[in-house]
């Protein structure tokens, strides 16, 4: 065992790094004397999963956001981890230090957690035209054009503009583009329909996805559920379309469509984190930084990676693990102990994780899933989500008030205070 | 009465135009053919009196905004009062017109209820280095930028720096102020110590005062008491000190004293909504407009001047009524009634109102007010505080949510979410 002071840095509080910072603490008396700091541009963690729900009204920004030092445990003077709020500016990998805006931090073994950002796939005029949902800004930012784009259409006297301000276009048939989707029908053809009486009659919410499915990567019976679903919500699904430019007055796309609209969002696809890019270490063709076993970058022996970072194949396949969740913190979980491992002398442990079902929520009541292999659908598959995402939530009181909300917008309606 | 479409316009929707707005709701079965207008630049009408705490983490904002177009009515077609989001730019009082952003409005009467802005007295440095807390942007700035300041404080090597980071100054010992240094106390020294135990010893709150004792306008008694709360609180309160100028690292007073610190937020004063200078009538010395005992303003018949722009004094005697919500809504709801009044020919009725108390929130389990003429303080005061709220709150899930957020608050502890 290594005597002298060994430094960890965990470079963001998504849900890889979280639970890599959270395991440091469970294994801290097995550690002692090293230092672990947790950096993260925001104080907080995000709880991705359902921000959709922001951008719609359902649920209030703070509570989805849970601030990390309240996660963590604090041991006085010398807490098991602690927490920097710092903006990672580049990695020095030759001199082992993370430079930030605020301090440098040196380290032994990195765990490289940053995530994806969106991925516009340079398409021409999209980065510039669409609302991205990725972090908490851009949900408050997506409510708050939502709302707008109607206030706007009662003062627009051309009816095309009108029509353009009224037309929800999502693009991305995954699952965080049809569970968008079906929310954004009721936030608009419910809620809104009472607010703006006099111009709701022409709003349109359109689903566009560049494969013949929704739900890819998902057994197909789910993806067909779902489009049943979403036409019951007067979601207009278009299949097989990918776009070719966007301007601000809407979407063109390969097979020569116009679809007018001045709200496009796109949750089209992500990119690892550009600091990604910068680490000199073999690249997947999404970008992805490819590791071995135990999560580490061959060539680069104490720098881990993982979380939407991490192109890690699944055992005995040449599949990598998708992109999700539920991946990144069984990679943070293991990485830490993969390094807890090498600094006690023992060998570290190949990562190992089956993948055990999801969930896609559509709208009140129902949901579509598959859980050990088995598809389910309708009320008990709703109740596991909502189940499910309020145990994961962090804090007594956010689970309170999150089902307070839900309750709340199942039978009132969705909140339409567009905050600024 | 009169027989062709009457156009009423409500400016703002604060206190005093929400319910002006609600009273036309109320009379409208008196009032057929009559068109009501309410326009406000958000489309949320927020609770001014809880904004403290949303700076100090104790209430999420989204819990004390309330959509204007979920508490009025909804007729389908013609609904009694519609809303309008728009900006007022400008008043044509001949053409009887609003020039907003999005349209011009025609008015027969008028109702310009457009609230109050920080009046900053001209203070060399004031405007540009202070936090303000109007607005509910405000609100969150001030909380970003108090967890910011710790944060910042964890970096910072120079102890002198570090110092005026972590003393936050309120300036102004109103209601607002006293009430936002015990809340702010309560973050700073409780929640804030066990996140950032390594520089929260040396955060300091401090509380001015230009005049001779806090609270000023109510009982002296309440003032001493609330000293008394402060100080237990480890607020540092100075009496007798004006503010001479402001740099970006602290404040310099009129007695030649020097306060360090980048965190100094003024609530000292407020003046009218600049739209109120533009209107040619007689003003106050404060910049109200004087308006007769009817709310209307002397030169410009058929304009009504509510909430903090209105200088009416209290009959019998020559003080103006005070500049709160309890004057404001009193005001919406007299001049809503007196147009009404003069649309159906009857003679307007001179505004009248009775103070029936106030209550000032000094923290966990503790309030001082005067309630029909007796001072009361200590639990009674704050649960009386606590119901007074509650019941004026619009909407049972932002009651109950509330409810959940003191509730947490006082178990457990306030957010620290930086949300940007």
């Amino acid at each position: 065992m290594a005597t002298q002071k060994k430094r960890i840095v965990i470079l963001g509080a998504g849900f890889g790094g979280l639970f890599a910072a959270v395991e440091f603490e469970r294994l801290a008396r097995l550690l002692p004397g090293v230092e672990v700091t947790l950096v993260d541009s925001n104080n907080y963690h995000l709880f991705v999963p359902l921000l959709y729900h922001v951008a719609t009204g359902g649920i209030e920004p703070g509570n989805i956001c849970f601030p990390v030092r309240s996660i963590l445990k604090n041991g006085g003077a010398a807490p098991p981890v602690v927490f920097r709020e710092c903006q990672v500016q580049s990695l020095d990998l030759e001199k082992k230090r993370v430079i930030t805006d605020r301090a440098e931090l040196d380290y032994d073994y990195l765990i490289f957690a940053l995530g994806s950002t969106t991925n516009y796939y340079g398409i021409p005029g999209l980065e510039q035209n669409i609302v991205p949902l990725k972090t908490i800004a851009d949900g408050v930012a997506m409510h708050n054009r939502i709302l707008e784009s109607f206030e706007a259409a009662l003062f627009e006297t051309e009816s095309q503009k009108q029509r353009e301000l009224l037309t929800f276009v999502i693009v991305g048939g995954g699952a965080t583009g049809v569970e968008l989707a079906c929310t954004m029908a009721l936030f608009v053809f419910k809620t809104l329909e009472r607010d703006f009486p006099t111009v709701a009659s022409q709003a349109r919410v359109v689903l566009v996805e560049a494969g013949d499915g929704l739900l890819h990567g998902m057994r197909s019976e789910l993806g067909q559920l779902t489009l049943k679903r979403l036409k019951r919500y007067r979601v207009e699904v278009i299949l097989n379309c990918r776009v070719a430019s966007a301007t601000a007055t809407g979407i063109q796309t390969k097979d020569g469509q116009l679809i007018p609209s001045r709200n496009v969002i796109w949750v089209g696809g992500v990119k690892p984190d550009p600091l990604a890019q910068a680490i000199p270490a073999e690249k997947a063709r999404d970008g992805r930084i490819i590791v071995d076993p135990n999560l580490e970058v061959p060539s680069l022996p104490g720098v881990y990676i993982i979380g939407d970072c991490a192109y890690a194949l699944q055992p005995g396949t040449s599949i990598a693990y998708p992109q999700t969740a539920q991946t990144a913190v069984r990679m943070g979980t293991y990485a830490a102990g993969n390094i807890a491992r090498v600094m006690m002398g023992y060998p570290a442990c190949p990562f190992d994780y089956k993948y055990k079902g999801d969930l896609v929520f559509l709208g009140r009541n129902y949901a579509v899933g598959e859980f050990l292999g088995r598809v389910i659908s309708g009320f008990p598959a709703f109740y596991m989500y909502q189940g499910y995402h309020l145990v994961t939530l962090t804090g007594f009181r956010n689970k309170l008030i999150t089902v307070i909300d839900w309750a709340y917008d199942y039978f009132y309606r969705q909140s339409t205070v567009k905050l600024r």
